[in-house]
């Protein structure tokens, strides 16, 4: 088994990655997309993929980002130029803890794992299960807050929902 | 982005919040009606509403009380004259972080916020999604415990549950 | 109302407690079957029931073992004998509160609660509410590690699953 690296973060270190994932799936629920890239490093990695691909290692993702600013062309792009039906994501993140910690260019990066489950209401309907899977991600201190400098969205489901619009 | 204001409580209160709502979603859960009233202060705002509602200001509300002892009323009522078929309800709770610390009258009050999902199990049938939303909550130190002095429960789906029966 | 013990355990203890949790889905949902058994301590009660029978204290189960030898006689079963369409399973735990503290033979014996939700997601399926319940534990410290001496999975739906392969 791989073992729990929490106890190697101290317990206030451990509540401020608590904090971020709650502002985060806040953030996204309260549909601020426009706050959505100030969760993320200037270089990063954003990744929604199919646990088939990330299993096995292929690339192909549903969304994929190497940089803020990719993330920011993604706002605009969902907010502006894809046409959709709105719909209304509401998260839920469970069983979050460290895989481990990293030393990158003198820099700490923590390494986490979570749960998650997205459930999506369309207009006049009622909610629904919409995806669910787990969270892979590196979190660093960036200008005095905690950022993703890696956030891998895996999901379950083999089918690809075309209709993800916005982040996970 | 709204920071984070977690870090302006201690560990043991953080600690006693999370229990605040283990521990409400449990009386629930496990269909202790009579003790939810508890959980609230004698006078206190519980509210159950469309998210539509809410971002408009709108006060329509699925659910409202605005004492503990509406509270009770609420609870008599679903148990001795309400028709209904009875159903299960399982709540999760997830991403709770503190929005803000306040001073009322001498006392301090602790702003949560926190995404739910709540499912439903009816007799001979399988458990399905039935409401998520979030708590927007005001909590404050009342006789020795916590308790809400507010809970506004702001769900997704503008299709209004008139069979919702049991508090969220 | 039953008072939450939490403030009985230690913060570390605590965190560690919330690690287990985080462990184990991980464990389940990652379908690392082989090292499931490794939670539970060599002598345990692990069962999967309906909330009826609990509530009636009748001691049908879905799954039933009292040893981590019988847990992996289901895990062989699971893998080796058991003719069923593969699934994926995802986890989330929520509400997770300390009932209480007990002495046993010198040990003490961690008794917790959790409200769970199990999404499953078959090949070329949408993922879907799979069973939802809570769990009512017992965590000792076992060899350096914690472990559960007992692990009820008590789910609110009386319709049997019997597609259910996989352990909660």
């Amino acid at each position: 088994m791989s073992d729990a690296k929490s106890s190697a973060v101290s317990v206030e270190l451990r509540l401020r990655v608590e904090d971020l994932y709650g502002q985060y799936i806040a953030c996204l629920d309260e549909a601020r997309f426009d706050e959505w890239p100030d969760f993320f490093t200037e270089v990063c990695i954003y990744k929604v993929m199919p646990r088939e691909n990330y299993d096995r290692k292929l690339q192909l993702a549903t969304m994929a980002a190497e940089s803020r600013g990719m993330l920011i062309d993604r706002v605009y792009g969902m907010q502006n130029t894809l046409f959709h039906q709105p719909y209304y994501q509401r998260h839920i993140v469970s069983g979050l803890f460290v895989r481990g910690l990293e030393q990158a260019e003198g820099a700490q990066r923590i390494l986490t794992q979570a749960n998650y489950a997205v459930f999506r209401t369309k207009q006049n309907a009622l909610s629904e299960v919409f995806n669910v899977g787990r969270y892979i991600d590196t979190i660093v201190e960036d200008e005095g807050r905690l950022r993703f400098a890696e956030k891998w969205c895996v999901f379950d489901s083999e089918l690809i929902p075309n209709s993800m619009i916005y982040p996970i």
